[in-house]
């Protein structure tokens, strides 16, 4: 049998601590409703843990990111209290391959806003409106298990365009809300060899995570997200000999050979 | 008559002053020569000016910047020492609606690397080889005025995948090389409501910036980059009210409206 | 001065005919006020002809295509009365690089649904509801002019998702319907040399095609959708020699050479 | 445990019998040695049947549809002769969600140039001579398995750009060739709810399908293509019921409402 993918379900994991509404919702954090929802719909497939703001590298030291097959994330009152440092580590192992799932206000995270090279930002509201998810992607593993066309979240926050991401690489959810707004819900990019996917809901004082579809999708992502594939190249390699020698070459008069490897350290 | 596009070449401008040999290609630097490709193409169409490393702000303060619709880039031994700042306003300014031109080594260039999220890292040699550019996207204005499938460029310092992008919006040249790799040469996104191209010719030791194809190719990029549309709405806009009341809301007891606004900042 | 965009645009012209309440609307036909929509954008950038079914060849003979560099085409009633031959004679035009601007129900057109390879299928809704439709996309050229985030029309048929089309290259808009569907109301395609944009608005018993905004998006698509770029190569090339011999080549043991070239007719 | 995956591998079956070149290859079809290549990777994972043009039907029944996951096709000399009745079938079933590899020479297919509403022409020459298939897209399931940045083909058919497909939804493979061309040689394209994969390799007089790598890429691709995900709604929906009452609708004046439902047949 193949080995379970292994997800680190991170939260910042401030609002459950500081707000007696959300801690009656979420008592434990919302990461552990999370990883409740991967482990209900994934069983043995999965191994989760979790890791918050607060501990030491923020939970996400090099140990436990290179045993991490899918990381999640849900961040908003504390996004610039994230270090610099761990976000480029995370950026890094994204690129060699782990998955990222980034869910609601993880919209601006560093690491999401990283990834991505624009400003990420949106309209929104807190109407506790209805709100629909279209399936634009039937077929796709992320939407296995949904059964209609759409599913509702009877009150939500509203997030609404222009979204200011990158054009996706697969656009799976379109949201429609009861106040006028559409919102790209569930969106994939592919970056290194890391598969990345934007999840829109799950505001902290609705009960969101507790939604059947929510969860199923949420199951769903980590599955997708997991590393597959060959592995990634992007760095430290050799200047490759030629397959077989230039028939005509420039005879090389760079005189830059000369000089230190530092010149060609950026690259 | 359509108000010229306005362009600014920069260009870190350091082996032209180091190195004889490049010296000798570009006395007056490579800006001065892109520069001179697009007037040549462009016309009136087009209003360029040049910025260097070692100008105040490198050349880019903001009036500057406000009054550019390209910005074509140049780097190779110096990304390192582009400041940040600089950087993080460029960022801004493209996601606002400026196009950016990516011109070869320019691929590890900070803000490059900054709008893609990737390592944008690849393979190369210097051994003077053939390289053949392949066209992948007839009928795009890019590639208006090439004639043949493909152009060549006799002396090439090669570049080769896997090049860490993230997957071009549009592909529009792959290039050949006679030592056995392929590359994706020209490469589109779309950031906010920006522009980027990249377009791989240019090393500095040979004479790639006087060849025919390569300066057409320029002046078309130059001319797509440049900013059309309608505005970029990715910042600062209020939280919008419902287009009709909310049928059944749910009551808001979300506590952290109390909360300061800093709550919020990151969004 | 760049020579005019020549504009077919074309109507089946049934509906205006045969209904008193689309007559009222539209007593010259759809295709009268679209054509005057592009004139009153473009002026004299633009030469509008405009062809109907019911002519000879539908008004689209091999000469009309040659001289036209955008098709805008109307269709509903008589999509299968549509002949195939002049279908594949339109499906190769556009691949040499003519842009096709598919209005509405030409979602169903027998040279959409040709070029799509896709059912191009949706679900639909006459209830004459309100319609928004938000821009995804700031700074395409297909917005220019738009001043806000999302422009409205306030009687509608809806069409909503899922809509089964191909991944669009580019979305431009999604609609946002008062009874709650979604809708990718603009949509890019390249497909040879050619560009595609589908375009929603225009139910036939609402007089969507005299909304200032769908008439500046209608002559921003005609503009954009006109051929540009390098030639199409896609046919008829002879077999290349390769660059230099080949170093170690297979000897040609396939006696298939020795066929006639109706084997490879198909090729 | 998973049910296994269905997979039916075409062969149009005809070289492998008119010429003893192509027969002392592949004795038993190149149908057998693809259904080989999965077993061999695969094992109980999937269920391989065989079908070709001289069975009725072609072998691709109704019966055999339904009950076939992935279709993976392989054409050269017969493309006309296939029914364009089993064309429809099998795109019909296609955009259902059944998974289709196209390889080599079926770029030049019926199904293929169906589903993608292009050329699909392309360069080719047959000098024996080497090929690189550069992995573009690490961390993809399709190049799982692949320790290097390539794989070469020592002895290979040319294909070569332009060639005349819609731009991929994901690209995969870009092959490199000695005499001077590139390829896009592993396409993904996402039709309905069905997935689509170009794979280049496959002449019939060289031992391709014997390559270690290929079939590898073959097996992951069969794998990859199965259906996941949500089903497919793209027909006979009724017309959905608004949400809400529509606030302030247009009385409907359409008289098209008492014509006949053929009016509406060919949506």
């Amino acid at each position: 049998m193949a080995s379970p993918i292994r997800v680190t379900v991170w939260n910042e994991f401030i609002h459950e601590r500081s707000s007696d509404v959300v801690k009656s919702i979420y008592p434990d954090g919302i990461h552990a409703v999370v990883a409740a929802a991967l482990r209900e719909h994934l069983g043995e497939r999965v191994q989760v843990r979790t890791a918050t703001l607060d501990e030491p590298d923020h939970g996400l030291s090099k140990a436990v990111l290179k045993e991490t097959d899918v990381l999640m994330w849900w961040g908003h009152a504390a996004h610039d209290e994230v270090s610099g440092k761990v976000v480029k580590r995370v950026q890094k192992r994204i690129l060699k391959g782990m998955g990222l799932v980034a869910m609601h206000s993880a919209h601006a995270s560093k690491i999401f806003r990283r990834m991505m090279g624009t400003g990420c930002m949106l309209r929104w509201r807190e109407a506790g409106e209805r709100e629909r998810l279209w399936n634009l992607a039937p077929g796709h593993p992320i939407t296995a298990g949904l059964k209609e066309e759409y599913f509702e979240l009877e009150h939500t926050e509203m997030y609404g365009e222009f979204f200011d991401i990158p054009p996706p690489d697969e656009l799976i959810f379109v949201s429609w809300f009861e106040g006028g707004e559409v919102f790209r819900s569930g969106c994939i990019w592919r970056r290194g060899a890391g598969k990345i996917f934007y999840f829109r809901p799950g505001h902290e004082t609705y009960p969101i995570y507790y939604d059947a579809n929510v969860r199923r999708v949420l199951a769903n992502a980590a599955a997708w997200a997991a590393p597959s594939g060959a592995p990634y190249v992007g760095k430290g390699r050799n200047i490759p000999e030629p397959l077989s020698p230039i028939a005509n070459p420039l005879e090389s008069h760079d005189d830059l050979h000369g000089a230190p490897p530092a010149n060609r350290a950026t690259r």
